[in-house]
């Protein structure tokens, strides 16, 4: 199926299918994946579950166009970090900074992923992709460790696992829109948690 | 009830108090608190659900003793790192320790306690818990920020829930029987993990 941009809605009912897509995952996220039924969805977008299966073969696919999307993205800012030619800590600098600008783009989609039980086979690919990715973190770090940028009285990979929990939290407490006091805007908390990760993997 | 402490089992089907709730606390981080019903509880423990009446009222009242047990643990902790009389900078170090410390001691307690989603009393109460004691780190950041011991690019209380952020994925990751290279004794891992969250906090 084509990906097309988001259209305006033509009378009450209708909805591009990325529209759809997104509405499904924010139920997704407020119910819990295996809580919410097609007929939930159906309620919540006010189409019929036929409606919704013209866009999507099923509950599991809409779920699997959501870890893709954020997979993809998040690999895609993994390849940047190291297509950049930069030394090994520049690297998982830019890492940690592409991640969370993943993270914030496509919040939804990422909360998704980081609730994920392996529960059914497209569960447990999207698992697996994400151990993928902090393997490959990991690796930088290494890397960075070898060239004495980072502090290396933990291994590579748990110092991956400890930044990415710092960086997975922000879906959280992070709200784009928020008032709070402090990082107003994306860029500021972006530089912000890159700057404390960075702290702790220095040392 | 009595917390009585564990006791050899007497027979097949005799548990302690605590070693039957040990067992209930098992299985709902394995299929998910709201999956996990009394039958499954029952047949997991290879006794009736009216022997697991005879020491727990309900579902719930399980995993209220489970999340208390957990929090208070956590709460005694911060307690001691206030009381301690050092430094606030010293503060916080000693509250990322014992809260390492807990978290390891109580893991499957506190695993439980992080998966919460707020769907009943008992959850929602253990969840303003939580908060209150992101609050209490938020504030002894802040004393330490006064002191000039940590970065103050970050609002105190983002800084503690980052700092958490961190310390909580030790659960997905940590196994103390683990023969991972690096921390092979919980001391091990502990003292690390609380050097890394430290490096990003003083930044």
């Amino acid at each position: 199926m084509p990906q097309s941009s988001p259209t305006p809605r033509r009378g009450r009912p209708g909805y591009d299918r990325q529209t759809l897509l997104a509405e499904c995952v924010e139920l997704f996220n407020r119910h819990g994946y295996e809580a919410t039924s097609m007929g939930m969805l159906a309620a919540h977008l006010g189409i019929s579950k036929s409606a919704i299966y013209h866009h999507v073969e099923s509950k599991e696919a809409i779920l699997g166009h959501a870890l893709d999307d954020a997979l993809d993205a998040l690999e895609a800012s993994m390849d940047r970090a190291q297509a950049s030619g930069v030394a090994p800590g520049g690297q998982v600098e830019r890492a940690i900074r592409g991640g969370l600008e993943v993270l914030v783009e496509k919040m939804p989609e990422v909360t998704l992923l980081l609730r994920l039980r392996g529960n059914s086979d497209v569960e447990r690919a999207a698992m697996e992709r994400r151990r993928d990715i902090t393997r490959r973190l990991g690796e930088m770090i290494e890397a960075a460790q070898a060239e004495g940028s980072v502090r290396d009285d933990v291994t590579p990979r748990n110092l991956a696992r400890l930044a990415l929990g710092m960086i997975n939290s922000v879906v959280d407490w992070y709200r784009p829109e928020g008032d709070a006091p402090g990082h107003k805007t994306v860029d500021e908390m972006v530089a912000a948690v890159t700057g404390v990760v960075m702290g702790g993997l220095r040392g």
